[in-house]
């Protein structure tokens, strides 16, 4: 988290330059989407200079600051004493694109755990709408570009123990997070990055836990600061963040939930705990929210971006705190729409100080990927005894085969799913 | 509340009409600043209009109404049984511009309290720096043009009490607030825009409460969502909300507090409970956060404006808050100073939702102003039980007449108080 300052300055900047930006912009978009291969090529060699600055990055990063920057970090395999090779399934991104970018490959390694490190046989891994933008080439938080391994979080066992690792031993089920490089039989991976799984917690739960839990978690009990008799509109309520958002907030008293979700899903997300099921497709989501609650809610969790947001912001009672955590509006398809990217970013919320000034109004972003593991500690922990006094319980929507990891994203993509993805590296039969 | 979507709509439009505003205003103000005369009188026709239009709204308002929106209510005269008429002092602000803009009138008048009203006859007035703002023309909360009494904070005695009115008899010691009106020795209010006092509470720390503790209040501990071991920045430590907010910070375990004053009240600063005091007068105060807390701050408050605020932003530590609530920096003398308007808008903060989806704060915006009574409830409540237990007790820092109102004001507007400015009816030598 070094260069903070100049990145807080590059931002004020940037907005100095809005009016110029935005146009730009949109010359930009226009000429994409008139020759759409002609940018995919010009991001492949901006991503060459990316891959290159990774991994000069990466020889200047000594053991000692593995600690430092975890999620900065891509699991590593060892280089000194080298073992008998053995052979495990990846999944590798092999380009920006449609479902067919992602291969099941077979790695040929040495994977043994340096100091502070721990080998993990993975048993399940979770998938995020961050990974379907993430194919697209839409996430800005990927390691570095493809081919790479994807995967921000998985369980599994512990299979080998480095130096110095005092925590950890062989035969410890974990739940591990990394910025990617999960979706993998075999992961070397800093011990700090994993977390002791509770006894009865399945490995799927497990997978489902850090990205979704830790997400709805500090944007409803830091940023939110969720107190009894309040409201909250959760957005895709049956995807991974809105089932556990929905269940973190019924630990709170007398909530109401607002939950948006097509027809089909809303039995299943009342029995989670939504109060007023809405179907987005068919009606306006804040009409409905306002004829049953007149001055709004308390809280609005926004994953959607664009005209969402403005329209949230708009739905918020006095003192009233809305969370920006994602771009779903982008997804409108398999691959990247450069319609959506600009009609997004001409609708975007824009607010200053002094119209804020008037509003008693929060305005929150929450980007996981832009914090360290250290960081989202307290969460975790917190999540993990909430877990074990049965308060929270990931709910699994579907368990798919690394092989079919294109069905897996589809389920997602076409928001069929209630509750968690899971992929897994043994071949097993989706159950949906 | 009403016009809250089309205000919010109303907000985006202006966004988009951004760059053009910014040049038009710039314009005005420098045209303002060579004919500054001509502006002043300009207002004041727009003031007219204003006041034609608040007499309109006051003759549509039921009793009913009152309860619903108390805030925007001024005290009422009876019209039904005249009494003897009373005559009582009150400060009448006659129009905008400096210290000799306040003068204290004798009003002859039958106050009697309507159904739901109580009188109180006032022993202490709180003076806020949104009083200096609403002098020299810049408080957009004053409910009508000058001639006008100001005041939105007072405690006295129940000396009446109207048809309807259950929880409040003569003798009763009671806080009020309301948007205006309050610096006057005979007060009628609704019932429900005064608080009991608790035993023990002196006029003067009663009269203290509303404004800065209620501000400081829901700014701590619902915006911010202060936890133990976090940092906190309060600019103006020294002053009402500064110590308020000093105070409350203190209840909260191991919070780290930097607080910004003039060398002189270091020491005072860090009795009240400040853990790192700042010149901010001969120092860069973020450059001294730094020194100590290389990563920030979990909380900024933000009283200033302009480019101070973009200064709080880039302080705060990953889940950071910044809370705007005022533009202290707009005052640079006792009148109007269109430069520092000019400076205030062209250095302020902007930010869109794609900026903050990647940056892990909050920018919240906090006006008591824009809130009812029924919203701050909760707030007062809690804030008087807390008094009770001794954990919060108002630093009075100087009490005066009415007849000193302008000397008091400048005690302010140079920064030499620490602690609250009070304002008494009777003649009383000043204390500071």
């Amino acid at each position: 988290m070094g260069g903070k300052k100049s990145q807080g300055d590059a931002e004020i900047r940037r907005s100095l330059l809005h009016p110029l930006t935005w146009f730009y912009f949109i010359f930009v978009v226009v000429v994409a989407a008139l020759f759409g291969g002609g940018w995919e090529k010009g991001r492949e060699g901006e991503d060459e200079g990316r891959r290159g600055l990774e991994k000069k990055r990466k020889r200047a990063m000594s053991v000692e600051e593995v600690k430092e920057a975890p999620l900065e970090q891509e699991p590593q395999q060892a280089t000194k004493e080298p073992e008998p090779v053995v052979t495990y399934k990846a999944i590798v991104l092999t380009g920006f694109g449609g479902y067919d970018k992602l291969k099941v490959e077979l790695k040929k390694d040495t994977p043994i755990p340096k100091s502070g490190e721990i080998l993990v046989r993975v048993k399940a891994c979770g998938l995020n709408f961050a990974d379907l933008m993430a194919r697209q080439g839409l996430y800005d938080r990927l390691p570095a570009a493809p081919p790479l391994v994807p995967g921000m979080e998985c369980s599994g066992l512990v299979e080998a123990v480095g130096d110095d690792v005092a925590d950890r031993k062989v035969g410890d089920s974990v739940i591990v997070m990394n910025r990617a490089g999960l979706w993998s039989e075999l992961v070397v991976i800093p011990a700090s990055n994993t977390f002791l799984m509770p006894d009865g917690m399945s490995f799927e739960e497990a997978a489902a836990i850090p990205a979704n839990y830790v997400t709805a978690y500090m944007m409803i009990y830091d940023f939110a600061n969720l107190r009894p008799n309040q409201s909250i509109l959760i957005h895709m309520a049956a995807g991974g963040v809105g089932t556990a958002a929905t269940q973190l907030c019924k630990i709170v008293k007398d909530v109401t939930i607002f939950g948006t979700a097509s027809a089909a899903k809303h039995e299943v997300i009342k029995e989670q705990g939504v109060t007023h099921p809405i179907d987005y497709s068919t009606l306006d989501y804040a009409d409905e929210v306002r004829k049953i609650s007149p001055n709004g809610v308390d809280i609005v969790l926004d994953p959607l971006g664009g005209s969402d947001t403005t329209k949230g912001f708009n739905l918020l009672k006095p003192m009233g705190k809305i969370i920006l955590y994602g771009a779903a509006n982008l997804l409108t398809g398999p691959k990247r729409n450069p319609l959506a990217i600009a009609k997004l970013w001409w609708n975007k919320f824009t607010i200053n100080s002094l119209q804020l000034l008037h509003s008693n109004k929060a305005v929150c972003g929450y980007h996981l990927g832009y914090l360290q593991i250290d960081q989202i500690q307290d969460a975790v922990t917190k999540l993990l005894s909430l877990y074990k006094e049965g308060k929270i319980k990931p709910r699994i929507d579907s368990v798919w085969s690394f092989e079919q990891i294109g069905d897996a994203m589809k389920q997602m993509q076409e928001r069929r799913n209630i509750g968690k993805v899971i992929l897994v590296p043994e071949a097993k039969k989706a159950e949906n």
